[in-house]
This record gives C-alpha cells, sequence and structure tokens, in this order.
C-alpha cells in the first residue's frame, strides 16, 4: 500500500512569505520516510491567514466574531473564496510548480471533492460555514495516482451551488479519515508550537509520543493545555479510524517531524 | 473519436448573474450535438469581468491603461488572481455541481495545464501579462475522459512561481487546438453580438457561414467591423490548426449556437 501524507499549514506559515517559501521547498522534496518500499503521495490543506483578514479591513467590511468564532457571512464568504482558493491556492501551486513538485489546487466544489453542509447550530447562526458531510476519495484517488499533489483550500460546496468557510484542520482530518482504505495515511499538523507540550511554557519540554494511556493520565492531572484538547481528540479520533499516525509541530521542523525526531507523534 | 466543445464567455455574461445562470443551465445540459455518436466533452473558459476592475476601484489600486490595454502590476495581478481563479471560477464550479455537471476548476498553474511566459514586448511593459507557451493536453485528457467538466480561469504560469494574467480567448483558442489529436474540436466564442454581422449596426445581418473566400470578399470591399478581424484570423488559425469548427454568436442563444442555428459558423 502507497504511503500518504495529508499535511495541514496554517496562517503562521503562510502570512510570511520567507518562512512559506521555505517550507514549500522541505514539502516539495518529501518522499518516502521511514524507509518504506512505496511511493509517497501528498496532500497539502492550507488555512486562510491575515490576509482574508486585511483584505476585509480595506474594503470596510465588518467581521462579526461571536464567542470568539468569526460568522461568515456573505460579503465575508466571498473574501474567503478569494484569498483561500484564489490568491493563497495559486500562489502555493504556482510555488509549487516551480519546485517541480506538480501540484494541483482544488477547493471542495472542484470535482464535488468535499461536500458540506451549513452549519446547524441551536443557537448561532455562523453564516457560510460548512460542516463535511463527504469526501470525494475516487477523485483523490485518481490524481494522486497520477503523480499530482493535492493542494486544498478551506472551502467546500453544499451541492445546491452555495460555495462555504471550512475549517482546514477538519479538512485535513476527513481527508486522511477518508483515504485510509487506499493508502497507510499520516496526518501532520504544522502549528506555531514545536509540539504537545508537557509545560505551555515551556518549548523545550515537547512530548515525544503520546498513547492514549499517557493522554488519559495528563488530562486527569490537568497537565493537558485546554486548547490542545480538541486537537488531540480529534488526533485520537483519526487513528481510530484508521490513520496510521498523527504528528503535531512545526512547519519549519517539517523534515525531522515527518520521521519523529522532532514533534509529538501519537498514535494508539 | 469523442467530440470537445471549448465555450469562451467574456465579461456580460459574467457580471449579470441570471444571465450567468441561465448560460451554465444550458451549458450544464449541453450533450453531443449534431447526432454525433461519441461522448461530447466540454471546457468552459471564463474572463473576468468587471469583476476585478470594482475591486481594484475598491482598494484604490490604480489601473493604467496604455494603448487600450490593461498593465497588470503586482496589486492589480493579486486582485485577477482573487477575483477571476478564485471567486468567479469557484462560483461557475459549485453553480455547475448543483446542476449535476461535475466541473473541476483550473487555472494555468494547476497541474502545469498551461504555461506561459511573460510578455515581451519592445516598446510597452505590460507587466504581468503572460503569452501562451504549451498546454498540458495529458492532463485535460486525463480529467475529460473521467467525466469532469474543465472550467479555465485567464491565469497562468511560468514555472518559476510567478502567475500571469493571460488573455481568456487564447486560452481557449490554445486548448480547442492543442487537443485536436485527441477529439474532433469545436470552439465557440461567446460576445455581446448574435454573430458576425453584415451591418455592425444591425443585429439581423448575421452572417450564418463564414469560409476562407468569402472572408478575403469581405475584407476587400472593407466590410469586415476591425474590432472583429483579429476575432476572425484567430478563428481560421485554430482551424488550420485542426479545429473542426469555430462558432461566434450570444451566450443566450447557446443551444442553437452550437447546432449552428444561430451565430456565425466558420470554417474552412
Amino acid at each position: 500500500m502507497d504511503k500518504l501524507i495529508v499535511i495541514k499549514i496554517g496562517g503562521n506559515v503562510i502570512d510570511d512569505d520567507e518562512t512559506l517559501i521555505r517550507f514549500l521547498r522541505d514539502f516539495a522534496d518529501l518522499n518516502a520516510t521511514d524507509g518504506h518500499p512505496g511511493s509517497c503521495r501528498k496532500i497539502l490543506v492550507h488555512g486562510g491567514g491575515r490576509l482574508a483578514t486585511q483584505l476585509a479591513e480595506k474594503l470596510g467590511v465588518v467581521q462579526t466574531i461571536v464567542d470568539g468564532r468569526r460568522i461568515t457571512d456573505t460579503e465575508t464568504l466571498k473574501i474567503a473564496v478569494m484569498t483561500y482558493a484564489g490568491l493563497v491556492n495559486k500562489s502555493i501551486v504556482a510555488r509549487l510548480q516551480s519546485m517541480q513538485c506538480n501540484a494541483i489546487g482544488l477547493s471542495g466544489a472542484d470535482g464535488d471533492a468535499i461536500l458540506a453542509h451549513k452549519r446547524n447550530h441551536p443557537v448561532i447562526d455562523y453564516g457560510w460555514v460548512g460542516d463535511v458531510d463527504s469526501v470525494n476519495a475516487d477523485l483523490c484517488e485518481l490524481l494522486l495516482q497520477h503523480n499530482f499533489t493535492l493542494v486544498f483550500a478551506p472551502v467546500t460546496h453544499d451541492q445546491t451551488g452555495q460555495l462555504l468557510n471550512t475549517n482546514a484542520d477538519t479538512i485535513a482530518q476527513e481527508l486522511a479519515k477518508r483515504l485510509t482504505g487506499k493508502y497507510e495515511v499520516e496526518l501532520v499538523y504544522c502549528f506555531e508550537k514545536p509540539g504537545v507540550l508537557l509545560n505551555a511554557d515551556d518549548e523545550t519540554t515537547v512530548i515525544p509520543l503520546m498513547q492514549p494511556e499517557l493522554y488519559r493520565q495528563l488530562k486527569e492531572k490537568g497537565r493537558v493545555f485546554s486548547g490542545m484538547i480538541p486537537k488531540l481528540d480529534n488526533a485520537f479520533s483519526a487513528l481510530t479510524s484508521g490513520v496510521s499516525r498523527v504528528r503535531i509541530g512545526k512547519a519549519e521542523h517539517l523534515r525531522s517531524l515527518v520521521t519523529g525526531e522532532s514533534g509529538t507523534t501519537i498514535s494508539l
């Protein structure tokens, strides 16, 4: 079975041109790791970064935040589609092309890649925010088997013609889960910290290996930073769905992150 | 040999939501015409419309026009990528998906679909404008054979990581020419007029069939509107390169345009 690495990068990588280019070079160079004998297929999922917020400010589109979550009204959705599926996605694809990585950029609408529905929340109307229903694994497999690297923007659709703003972490997780039948899948979350920390204020306290028993113990002792709990719960959920390994760490350390030499590896 | 229709739509279709939706419905319904026995594959190429100009105005990005041509400086390129490859492309794709047309949106950077180089003009620096070098026919064929309809934004790349603003008419023509080896290709240009007119001021004077001899005679008599000459020269060049037929007419008449019942059919 071929290996597939699904990597999610966030705003901190996208917002800085030098960091992004260095990351993309490491990503383009990524090949079968761990002495894996088969080919290594790659999917990159990117968030939006500050570009969308900056564009909204310039255009005078007021951003409504409820409970720390941005509400996606019609104008904000247009901005998200323009920046995420347009400028960010195509700039990354063009850059990867220059690095001999045959990338193809996709939103969830393209080829019906990711179907979602407008979030139905009992209290808050999040606007044009999509929760994922399904992933078109056949399309992904067709392109991956023809040696294309997929670059996903965090935009989905609902089959009625409506585009939806969708969390990039979720997209990465759903892609990883859905492709486990076809590949040995590894899911990599790049974020600002070098891994899951034992002490949130001390970057030298990365936990190299997190397994269910350790996670249970740390949670009992209140030693897991609350912001990490949803990330870790999602990681264990992905593992339960057949993803082989989840790794969390810095985009700047991608090379050592994918081999487990840096960051936190989460496994069952 | 399967049939392939390459259709180009311009700003007049994109700028009006109702016109666009009606056009996309006709486009989604389009199947093998003329009693052609094989399948009918489809490619849609769209221009930008007023959206980019409006966004530039809102953002205070001054548009430089030289000899009637817009200069694509860095900020203007970003706007073009955001609107053409982002908002317009993904909105069309999502809309087609709702019409059971499995569309996939592409810029020229995606899968190295269309390679171009920055225009090298002896006098005018057009900025980030690309002239097409090559089309990745294998990628197009792979997707078309898997029943995807391709939707191209007028953005290309140069393999050094640079995106380029590229004329949509040219993209349609290059795609049509390059795919003649694999399909029986028909190229359809939708514009504001119902076809090539004998009298530019009278829309009832559509020339139904234009062949080289008639074109030569009309040009001699000065009966061809000067704005039409590059379009017709390009059409004949496409025919010489193996495109079966070129049709010119209104997007609103798509159904009758593709069967030759409206508009102008250009053939050798």
